[in-house]
């Protein structure tokens, strides 16, 4: 057994039974071994991006780690913005990053660069492997630190020659210790908070936002006043009928300053101190308003849900009478499509079970509230900004749950970050419909030029935030890569290109005229 | 005056009156800047990758730094392989990447990032702008930064409100000093060595490929007997009838230790000592044979063709006694499509003046003999071995060289990684012809499987190497982001497509099925 099949193996008796892939030379021993290991699917995506946004999107849905497979520091650098967005939500990853043979490394040919150095700003844990012996162990403790509560980016650098060389066995992974127990006095702090009466709000990202997490905060929040809210981008939402329905802190500082303005106490649950996303000219980057006290019960990797049980025990509160959304589609939208039409379009068409991916970006900030009675669903935010989040998450996530329907509602100008990604849904059959929201530009900038004191541009800015001359034709680039699509202009032509995504199986692109 | 306007003034007194770009918020300042200051040519990029290898392309054929304007980390991220490319290529690049407000870094938002971190491997110079008052004065050190010989990759970083704040006025760039002299015992040495009638090689590389320092390699050589070669990449060769010729080293190592298997001595002209693109298991990193005395003539930043003159004086080599090519078209193939039917449909088509970006990878090793005798044109070649850099490049180079065609090479799996730039070609109606070899596969990692000892492998191993399933329209592609396109499936419709695009003007593309 040499080290690339020590590795595989010891990956996949840690769980890590997924491989996104886009392998170099240095890469092939590891390729080799799945010819003769089975149990491991490996998933080629024609760029890193879609690589590792796939293993985020994948680390979402599985709640474990897949593995990626990237070759050397400039592959690795390839999928960093992904790994960026992955590493802000606390996915799970295990980066094996192929680097050039020891021997090899010291004469700088081509492909050398400081893999550890590209590695750092997006891993929680970096490693370079000294030695084919220690492979197997290296690669059980980079899956320990992927699984490490909330989850992180754990990064394996494998010198080509620490895979062809011998190895002495696979390694035992260690059992995932459970979250940390939140201390008492914050517990009660807490309770005693929300029983004050003063105006609360219980803000929440995390693990917490399941079914049982939203119910206890329901219950809360039923018992004594408080409101519930989750951060403006999460990591994975479970919402629709029958739970506790959540709306998130919005995007524009303005709206964020009014809806936090009525609060006198924050308590935050796994989410940080409410943050505006930039920093603007005479504005303040924190959202609350002056006064209110910020109280923490739970921190992103500690056991929130347990910590909202117990304060629901104190403050007296039962799940039974937290509100839960009733199941409610709007009516079924005609004619021009515009923001609202779109989101009742939406809210008409969820089925039961969909993820939805939402790169929407400046289209999709309304689109909670029509949607919110649907049948139950998960809502998928990009959580650290970079676009090309949406088409890589939503190819992980359909193949962490190849039995749902997976939406990915998604920018134009985004979309083309990391379009390849529509080449692995087509190759790999995956059940995803691609939204794309074609208004030609990058709608948000314009808003932001204003935001920072930048307005009434002229042409040459104009230019840099517009993706039309010439426009992109979606529904070709989507079919040059076997994705079938739809253009639709007005919102019939949407509902029924919709209706038929969600009749059917495999991969639909959308291309929504705005 | 702010600091963004202080910025682009400053960019524009120091030379780089282009700014390749994909900005985002923290960028606003800079995009308005643009308007009320005349002069800077603004090229969106529709992903960093794109922008990154533009600046590359523009660097090499300008011989002077263009500026990117890169969002925050994940931006830079998204750019990082072509950095690594032009890093290792020396191009010349000032990248100005946006970073939050100053005073709202600490607060941990979506977009936060060590940007100093993710720039540090893939740049020469790093700076983060620390106030409005400075930006001028930085913008100004990363100039004279870029274009300290032989050419640097220049990273500032601008927090927005650098950019917002009032600023001094403009900074002064330094001139750009002269290339250091190579020492005496250098020249001497070398033109010891070339005297003494040994087997010897002029390995070069660097600024010295150009029409004068290949005229004094081949004066020395036809006095000594040496002969002349390339490094496997080259930034930028001159080559092409009443050219000096020089082959490159090969890239597979066993052609390479054949060639290089004469020798006794080589002297190094800007070029590395010759080493394996990768290691493999039992073959040598370096691949010039035992006994084989390495000699340094010239650094990469040094005046080699200074260096190279002087040793011509002491030889007593003229340049009229140099070998030129002499004009030679291969006769028009027909018939299937092969290497050698492609190589010469090349060699029969390339006009004078044109630029080859070559990252045809497997499919392009033999295409430099048949090419030689055309008329005289530039052939560019990826130093960083990162895939994804032929039409950035193309692109980058058809905006400093309006009036001459640029032809891009490219594999189907390379094109792939950084297809986007086609849109920017389109939008610019740049005269690039890129030229797909549709192989379907990642061809070069067949043979590296085989060549690393992984051979044989299976329908698992297979599918991480092949880009069919779904097979790729290219055609369709090109023309989703505006560039049209043909299909080959024989060499006479290559012939008639090459013909076509090298008569008119504007983007094409050519799909050539192989």
């Amino acid at each position: 057994m040499n080290g690339a099949e020590s590795l595989v193996r010891t990956l996949l008796a840690g769980g890590v039974d997924v491989c996104f892939a886009n392998p170099g030379t240095s890469e092939m021993h590891f390729v080799a071994a799945l010819d003769h290991v089975p149990g491991m699917r490996c998933v080629l995506g024609l760029f890193e991006g879609v690589v590792t946004g796939a293993a985020d999107g994948y680390g979402r849905m599985a709640e474990k780690p897949a593995s990626t497979l990237l070759h050397l520091g400039p592959g690795l650098g390839n999928g960093l913005a992904n790994l960026h967005n992955a590493k802000k939500a606390a996915s799970p990853i295990v980066n094996i990053v192929g680097e050039h043979a020891s021997f090899h490394i010291k004469y700088d040919a081509p492909l050398t660069a400081d893999i550890e150095g590209i590695a750092r700003p997006v891993s929680h844990w970096v490693k370079t492997s000294p030695s084919s012996k220690t492979v197997a162990a290296d690669g059980a403790a980079a899956i320990a630190a992927a699984r490490a509560a909330p989850g992180q980016i754990a990064t394996l650098i494998l010198p080509a020659d620490t895979a062809w060389n011998p190895a002495d066995g696979i390694a035992q992974v260690p059992d995932v210790p459970a979250r940390r127990k939140v201390a008492e006095d914050r517990v009660r702090n807490a309770a005693d908070v929300l029983r004050g009466g003063e105006p609360a709000l219980i803000l929440m990202t995390g693990h917490v936002l399941v079914q049982k997490g939203l119910a206890l905060a329901g219950a809360i929040g039923a018992k004594t006043g408080a409101k519930l809210m989750t951060q403006l981008s999460n990591k994975r939402l479970e919402r629709g009928a029958g739970r506790v329905p959540v709306l998130r802190v919005p995007y524009v500082v303005a709206q964020a300053l009014k809806v936090l303005e009525p609060f006198k106490h924050i308590i935050l649950v796994g989410a940080k101190p409410p943050v505006s996303f930039f920093g603007y000219p005479d504005t303040p980057s924190e959202e609350h308003p002056p006064g209110c006290k910020l109280h923490r019960l739970a921190e992103l990797d500690e056991d929130a849900i347990d910590a909202l049980a117990r304060v629901a025990d104190l403050v007296g509160a039962k799940e039974k009478d937290a509100a839960v959304q009733q199941p409610k589609r709007p009516e079924m939208p005609t004619g021009a499509i515009n923001l609202d039409s779109l989101a009742a379009a939406l809210g008409a068409a969820l089925p039961e079970g969909a993820i939805v991916v939402d790169e929407s970006v400046t289209t999709g900030r309304g689109f909670f509230p029509l949607t919110a009675g649907a049948p139950p669903h998960d809502w998928l935010n990009n959580m650290g900004g970079s676009i090309g989040f949406g088409p890589p998450v939503a190819t992980g996530a359909a193949i962490a749950c190849p039995d749902r329907k997976v939406i990915c509602l998604e920018g134009d100008g985004s979309a083309m970050y990391t379009i390849q990604a529509l080449w692995t849904q087509a190759r790999e059959n995956l059940d995803v419909t691609t939204i794309v929201f074609a208004n030609r530009g990058y709608q948000i900038l314009k808003g932001e030029l204003a935001a920072v004191g930048a307005g009434n541009p002229g042409r040459r800015a104009l230019d840099m935030l517009e993706v039309d001359r010439p426009t992109i034709d979606f529904v070709a680039m989507g079919k040059s890569m076997g994705v079938p699509g739809t253009q639709v202009t007005d919102i019939d032509g949407f509902n029924k290109a919709l209706a038929g995504a969600m009749r059917s199986q495999g991969p639909k692109l959308i291309e929504v005229v705005m």
